[in-house]
């Protein structure tokens, strides 16, 4: 091992020196009015007060889990350290969080303010939050694993035979990360969408008020939502992205290590050390890219961003291959048993690359505005809601075949070049640009809050207007992280299965052993549970904030008179109005009780979060325990499929509805009517576009995160169920299973012990 | 071989027989007023010209498939006769879809005269023309089976060697009727959802005409749907399950066969035979049952049909214990490599039968009138379409967890009782009843059909009343019928895959090798994609439908004359009407063209039925051939997961959305207000009733079909797939296998062969 281990943590440190240089950039702009002031305020405490409650209701899952962690760290092949790396990746993923939510709250006013002067100055700020936040999650992420890495290495040693130990501890980091990312996705896509229905239902269906009125009590809530659901549980889901590809990776590597015919110039360890070195490669070539969205007042911002983006692939393109080229031997016999080169590794990096931009084209196909698949929804809206429905769902679905054979490929043909350890690298080489790649996801909720500043503090309509222009950019860049996100948590999933096997000395899942079979079923069916359950979830939340803003209409008739005073005026900037309808009008924006309606999404959410947190986990650790290894490899299987599946069917028939609405709003022409805003067949597109927040903005981003908790956790306790050195049975009856029929051997033993049987289902003829 | 063998063809003609004499006495029943014979006549002739143009669109198929199944024969372990056994399997299943709907179009009509009567007689010829169809499907299954076994067997010969060729060959007969049950199912089920849409939104909504209204020009086709749907294609799909189950039973006892120890009254072949005898003493136990549906005027029609089930159910447990004693040894070392007794394969048929009636009663309560998940969806209906739709679609994901549970629950019993004929066994003790199972299925459409045709032939209120009465009975039994078709279609589908493993030859399906994990992912996708192309095809069909009748209203006048006329009479009985009104109102029903509505649905489906037919025979043929066994083998197991899950969602969302429709139309109260029909959760109600249509009646129910087809194909080609005897790589390198790592192993050979490489992903460690 040389020094240029250290990098890694270097590299950490480069990214969070550079959020931190751009946060107090943003922190000295213009923050506007006083208006807009109070109103950011109001947004960042709720969305800070959310993210204290949520960090308190999860510490003391943590702490269980830390404990239980502790317990299992004990068996041979792991570490009590475990826990601790358990501690720090929840920590981690809390704070980058935590540091997200408070440039974005931070840079959604200033956004406002700078669009006032212009595109450019509200382009560079919105991204500029997006690259704090995605620099942070980057850094943190890097920093974490490289300090553990070499921390740990000291303790436990990082010669060939101590790297599988170091590993297995590495995974708690992991685990800690993504325990934290289900909640944040889950609790914040519960608050984002319970607060956007109330609000939508009561206040723009019911009170006939425009979106992002000061005078619907549900409107901050609605804003704190898109920061606690978009920003920080996207974030939160990024890092662990992010750090589980790198740590599935490292645990195959590890396998690599204990061959002692491989070697590259870091040792035996090359290909444990490579993704971390990737990883540092991607946070330094994310800097890289910000710097080059920049533009004057004519800006196209899709361009902009396009560039930065571009440029940060290239840079990383030619790292990778020099990295790959430097650290790794020039061939070398996988543990799969074949022949493998480094620059199958390479290859097998652009495979993942490939395949996830790729998918991001066939999201952007099926959910984007003027698209064939969304033009269908328009017309079938014509006809109604139902068909309306029926559309979207056929959408969604039929959306699930191209990236299935994607991803399906992806694996053959990175397994073909590299075994294992090539589908691990797959995945890293599709998340080694998260950096950049979450900068601009992450700047799509910060114009979107700016724009409903920019509303709610009365700004001039031009100002909105840009904000909607950089908003609208974000649609496209977001379907195509989307398809990142899903890829990478697929390939990450199956690298973190083989970890799995390896670790628990699992030899085959044979689909053949009713064990395994009764996981599969049981595996398949806990995303269709779990989205079940989050989506009875936001229902249940939003009838409490309807009741809610419904009881404020009735019980504070200053609001009531407010209301009218603002349609007797046309909704027109109060700068018009008279004096009496501007004092009513204050004493109204003073009565409306929005922090209540906070409380309840943020109740709501901590409350509905729970179960299927406890779903997520409790499955696989009691499928592992009561059902035995192999039956929770099936599991594991099982949840990968099916949750892939539901994440593409639920978030691409969610983007599709919505985008069919917002055609429909620009006015459409179908058989030669004409269709827009308060039309019949708008009306059914919002039917569409509610039924696809949910799936979209709730259930479908968790299952992504889902499908990698289950095979973290399954990971975590697979020293546990490890198949013992010695076996069970006699010790000369397994080798001979392979030559001599089973029934020969042990037959009464089998029945005992089934888990034992290698392959019950093998029958001889 | 004893002569106990010629019961099963004998039992399968007492079943036919049976048929025959209900049919008659049937026919000779009164089949009421002019008006009703015409209607009726109407009804029959659209069904049978679409069972004519269904059949000649299957018969290409059939004969290409049959050529290529030729051809299959010709590779080892088949013979050419199983092109044969296909064409007979195709023919034996079109001819139980012909019968089924001669005779339910004969008796609709004439339950509606004898429901002028009272309730008995209707009871009694409803019941009677579903138990024709049920013991006409069970006895042709038992028939063709049985007299396929002896007769191949003289050919091919029944000892020990040529067993497996023997079973082979009827595999061909399974597939036959697999691939009539998809389109007939599809076909049926785009045909009927078409009709009924295109019925519901012109006719209902945008005219304002009644349910099954004689003016409206799609009520036909409406009525025509439900028997080419809920007769023909529930007939074809319990065909196709009946034998399926059976086949793979005897398949997987013809391993038994090969073990020389393993002999019973039957000889080596008693395993083999055990199903065929099951399958018939369940069509004698069925024609028993059908004995007590009987009773007076004062009827309750539920505990009738109860009665009747019931009694089958308790002969068909006494009549398998004598079976199962009577034939099998009273134990053995199952091919798996533990003992087993024929007691532990009594109680896997009786875990079988348990857990279907369990997924039943779970079926029933999630979607059953009253219950909490019913009255969910009716409480969150009142605050529109949007939440009635989410809160389905949660019902129909949250019913999926305790069936999955149950069914893998029910494989590892089974398994553990009797290996994996167990689970053979026990998919064949759900379905052994299957006689009387579809009898009470196929009342249903009966009743409903006589509804329509006393509605629009002028009967009196307390005759509809009646019908109406019948048809509620069947929502039930219909639900729990539902659970046993998924159930077993899960445990047949199982069965079908060890069966496919054992003739290919494969000794496991790793999911750990790549290839495998690649055909789970395309495997779990296939009914996903099958899925939305069925919705879509019902959307385009309901679309050619809608247009149709907005046609016929547009450009006759006479129509629209008519029906000012009835809805200035209130739409009364015609009776009380001027003799000027009588007249406007006769010649419009002369120019009502109900033909070009029946074509319409009649060419749409059957254009629509050909792709997703191809995609699911040739899905996992194209795996087969190009990505290898083990690749065709994860395709398996990610159908039947995945297929099994939606299948459940779907038909569950559905079946809830109808009766939280019906439940609002009957009256309900929701916070201390009242809605009924035409209130706005009404409407909220019908778009989710709407949305639920493709999904029960279409995709839902085609999906069982989907996984035992694929299943069935697979097991067809296997012999193709086969790994040779003599391994690829030299024999001396495969024992070493287990006992020295791979990579030791010609490491050259297996990037080349990666298929041959038994466990790609074993890493030593």
């Amino acid at each position: 091992m040389n020094n240029l281990i250290y990098a890694v943590p270097v590299a950490g440190l480069i990214g969070l020196a550079f959020s931190v240089y751009r946060y107090r950039s943003i922190a000295s702009e213009d923050p506007g009015t006083e208006v807009m002031k109070m109103l950011a305020a109001r947004i960042r405490a709720g969305a800070m007060a959310f993210l204290r409650a949520e960090y308190s209701v999860m510490l003391g899952f943590i702490l269980v889990v830390a404990g239980l962690m502790y317990l299992s760290g004990l068996s041979e092949g792991s570490h009590p350290l475990i826990a601790l790396a358990f501690v720090i990746g929840a920590l981690f993923s809390g704070l980058a969080g935590f540091f997200g939510m408070r440039v974005a709250t931070l840079a959604n006013v200033r956004t406002a303010a700078a669009a006032r002067r212009g595109l450019a100055p509200a382009l560079l700020i919105a991204f500029g939050g997006g690259s704090v936040m995605g620099l942070t999650v980057v850094g943190l992420g890097i920093l974490g694993l490289g300090g553990l890495f070499l921390i740990f290495g000291r303790i436990l040693g990082t010669d060939a035979t101590s790297i599988k130990q170091l590993t297995t501890v590495l995974t708690g980091f992991s685990f800690g990360a993504s325990s934290v990312a289900l909640f944040a996705r889950l609790g914040g896509g519960i608050y984002t969408k319970a607060a956007d229905v109330g609000a939508d239902l009561v206040g723009k269906v019911e009170a006939g008020i425009p979106e992002d009125h000061p005078l619907n009590p549900a409107t901050i809530a609605d804003n704190v939502g898109d920061n606690v659901g978009d920003v920080a549980g996207m974030g939160a889901d990024l890092f662990e992205s992010f750090v589980g590809a790198i740590v599935g990776a490292m645990v195959l590597g590890a396998a690599l290590a204990l061959k002692s015919e491989f070697t590259g110039s870091m040792g035996g360890l090359s290909a444990v050390i490579l993704p971390l070195l990737l990883g540092a490669a991607g946070v330094v070539c994310s800097v890289f890219g910000t710097f080059f969205v920049t533009g004057d007042d004519n800006v196209d911002p899709a361009r902009a961003l396009n560039r930065g983006e571009l440029l940060a692939a290239v840079a990383m393109l030619i790292a990778s291959y020099l990295i790959i080229v430097g650290v790794l031997p020039e061939k070398w016999v996988a543990p799969e048993g074949f022949e493998v080169t480094r620059m199958g590794v390479f290859w097998s990096s652009i495979i993942g690359l490939g395949a996830g931009m790729a998918i991001g084209f066939v999201t952007e196909y099926y959910t984007g505005t003027g698209r064939r698949p969304v033009v269908e929804i328009v017309e079938q809206s014509v006809t109604g809601a139902a068909t309306n429905v029926i559309a979207g769902l056929g959408v969604g679905m039929l959306s699930t075949a191209i990236p299935m054979l994607l991803i399906a490929f992806a694996i053959l043909g990175a397994y073909e070049l590299a075994g294992l350890y090539g589908i691990a690298i797959a995945a890293v080489g599709m998340l080694s640009n998260t950096g950049i790649q979450l900068a601009v996801d992450a700047y799509g909720p910060i114009a979107d809050n700016a724009g409903g500043i920019a509303e709610m503090s009365g700004l001039p309509k031009d100002v909105r207007g840009r904000t909607d222009q950089l908003d609208a950019v974000g649609n496209t860049t977001a379907a195509i992280g989307k398809g990142f996100a899903i890829g990478s948590a697929a390939l990450t999933a199956l690298a973190l299965f083989s970890a799995y096997m390896t670790t628990a000395g699992l030899k085959t899942i044979d689909v053949a052993n009713p064990r395994v079979m009764c996981g599969l079923f049981i595996g398949a069916m806990m995303p269709f549970l779990f989205s079940a359950m989050a989506m009875r979830a936001v229902g249940r939340a939003a009838t409490s904030m309807i009741a809610e803003v419904r009881r404020q209409f009735r019980e504070v008739p200053i609001l009531r008179q407010a209301l009218e005073v603002c349609q007797r005026n046309g909704h027109s900037s109060m700068d018009t109005w008279s004096d009496a309808d501007r004092s009513v009008m204050s004493q109204a924006l003073e009565k409306v009780d929005s922090d209540s309606c906070i409380a309840i999404s943020t109740k709501a959410s901590l409350r509905e979060m729970v179960l299927p947190g406890i779903l997520a986990v409790v499955g696989p650790v009691g499928a592992g325990f009561l059902g035995g290894g192999e039956m929770l490899g099936g599991l594991l299987a099982g949840v990968t499929v099916s949750g892939v599946m539901l994440a593409i069917f639920q978030s691409n028939a969610g983007g599709a509805w919505d985008n069919a609405k917002k055609m429909i709003e620009g006015g459409v022409t179908v058989n030669g009517v004409e269709y827009r805003k308060g039309s019949t067949a708008h009306a059914a597109a919002v039917v569409g576009d509610t039924v696809g927040d949910p799936f979209k903005d709730t259930s479908g981003p968790s299952l992504n995160i889902l499908l990698k908790l289950v095979s973290v956790a399954a990971l975590v306790i697979a020293p546990w169920l490890a198949v013992p050195a010695t076996p069970a049975v006699p010790p000369q009856a397994a080798p001979a299973e392979a030559a001599v029929p089973v029934e020969a051997a042990a037959p009464e033993n089998a029945v005992a012990a089934p888990a034992a049987a290698a392959n019950p289902f093998q029958i001889p003829c």
